[in-house]
């Protein structure tokens, strides 16, 4: 599926090499904010159903990459699409968030769950890559991610969305080996389904760990960071020449454990300073963040002073993409969207030899 | 107001002396997960009645430290009671948590908030400390409390709680000289607040910072712990000898600044480790914390190895207050809070030379 990509800054700067300015992508890019998603997600009906059909997902993919020329896409789809095609029945009720129905507490649940093969348990996330990358045709690389197994295993233990984690906490307190064999299967799982995604054309993987930093450090490491190293692993087995991006909310204090599984690149909140993060872990791996999304509130001018400010922190040299500390708020004007791409690309030049 | 105490073992931690065992308190102590609480909850009505009736907010205050023997009691109130006092009518709506009707949006808005005397507009608190300290008669001292203005400041911004702080953060990045105004006008109400507890009979203070952690580094620096450090002075000032606690969620990056604003004591939430914290700012301050409070849904032996990890990270010497990293959750068997308190009292003499 390879191609020459017109546009590589993103594949680039996650090696870390010269390029003329910095990359920037959104997480969330495709999304509620934009009027002409809204209408495709009306479309659709429901929102599974938007992410289980290839040629509306590749249509909302596009969007962002149509309307503002950022510098990578990444696939429309949601983490919990993969706990679905392992048959833990997943619906999104409207204000309510996602549910499964049958929520894994047991050992004996966790025992029926089986590492599924992505082509024939869940072939429309692949056929939607294959689409948006011939759609590409080669304009910009096109990211393919999943959630971390700690991230996933919340929805699945707790049965939807949670503030306390208390079923899975209960379980990883109390019956620790029960938690790991669930892990270790949603691992394996995630590494087949990354695995399919770079086969059908993704040119780069990110792992969301959401909820990561809702644990001790102690446990961030034995429950969250192993199995998100397990992946990281098997993939560059595999496929070395991908770069895997590793991101955990509210990870800040963690990021040298992080950078140590091997991944290309940290995804960072807005809470650490890209400063102190390039200081304690630069020489291993690229940075990508970190402006507040709350930033996109304010007008274009603030908008453009607070990107100035990221890539100071961030300061001379390679290894910055661009992104915002977490996912582009429904509520945001996609023109300030606009604005933060504009000033990344008129400020950023100045800190590369290239640009 | 001072007494002779019977066990000061919470204050001469606070000051780094020695204590023949841990002392322990925990935040929330008095809530819905005890059944003599939801008593007095439903005779009182709503929750606003519960903390504006002094003789019901002594006796929820009093009952954990009766049933469970703790090294502290903490007033019972609620944070908003203050700008409730300082006329920003609040409401807690059955499942929605706390509402504002009008929202501070603008400066005009914020011109219009003054300090008030807390005896005149918020008397009942002084009132239930000044019968708290009575009842408690010298068992253990209490402690009063604030949020701090950042915190506070969310709630009367945004109206109620909220997810992406939105209303705020725009007002922060796009009119900060507002913000600062209705920031150092909270500050001062919680100085004078603060005070007044302090004259009514409390023995030390904590500042809840529960939203400090949504901020970058920067603005949390010049939002939140700026206006923490101001209170902290004030208070220092007037009352020397009465030790300040300043807990901000999610701050495990920025305790060094913390610790610099001369508080007694940091609380510490579960996601940094107090072995790290104490090498960090163990020679400035006092450390408060930090179990993970979902290990309150394991059973009582796995409560006893968890706590006894959190001793065990904390080491040898004076300088700790055992608590959780965050408040104990409604639907906690109140047997297992027996239980951690319990194996404090049993583990905690060992690390201690007087125990």
């Amino acid at each position: 599926m390879s191609q020459i990509l017109k546009n590589d800054r993103f594949l680039r700067a996650l090696r870390r090499e010269p390029v003329d300015r910095t990359p920037v992508w959104i997480m969330r890019q495709a999304g509620r904010y934009l009027p002409e998603y809204r209408r495709v997600r009306a479309q659709a009906g429901d929102f599974l159903s938007l992410c289980s059909n290839p040629d509306l997902a590749c249509e909302v993919t596009l969007q962002p990459i149509d309307r503002f020329g950022l510098d990578a896409a990444i696939l429309f789809s949601d983490i919990l699409t993969l706990p679905n095609a392992m048959g833990l029945e997943l619906a999104f009720e409207t204000g309510e968030g996602p549910k499964f129905a049958n929520p894994i507490r047991d050992l004996k649940a966790v025992q029926q769950l089986s590492v599924p093969d992505p082509e024939q348990a869940i072939g429309y996330v692949m056929d939607a890559v294959r689409l948006i990358v011939r759609e590409l045709d080669g304009r910009v690389p096109l990211i393919g991610f999943a959630g971390s197994p700690w991230t996933v295993g919340t929805y699945v233990v707790e049965g939807g969305s949670s503030k306390t984690f208390s079923h899975i906490k209960a379980m990883m307190y109390s019956e620790p080996a029960v938690l790991h064999k669930l892990l270790d299967t949603l691992a394996k799982a995630t590494v087949e389904y990354l695995a399919a995604q770079i086969e059908a054309g993704a040119s780069a993987v990110m792992v969301f760990d959401t909820w990561g930093g809702v644990l001790t450090p102690a446990t961030y490491r034995e429950f969250s960071l192993r199995y998100m190293q397990n992946i990281t692993h098997a993939l560059a087995e595999r496929y070395p020449a991908t770069p895997v991006i590793l991101f955990t909310k509210n990870g800040g204090a963690w990021l040298e454990d992080m950078a140590a599984t091997g991944c290309a690149g940290l995804g960072l909140d807005w809470t650490t300073d890209l400063s102190d993060a390039r200081a304690r872990v630069g020489d291993k791996v690229a940075l990508q963040g970190n402006l507040d999304p709350s930033v996109l509130y304010s007008p274009p001018e603030v908008i453009r002073r607070e990107v100035g400010k990221v890539l100071e922190s961030f300061g001379h040299g390679e290894g910055h993409v661009f992104n915002l500390g977490h996912g582009v708020t429904p509520d945001v004007n996609p023109e300030h969207v606009g604005a933060l791409v504009e000033a990344v690309r008129e400020l950023s030049p100045a800190y590369h030899k290239a640009g």
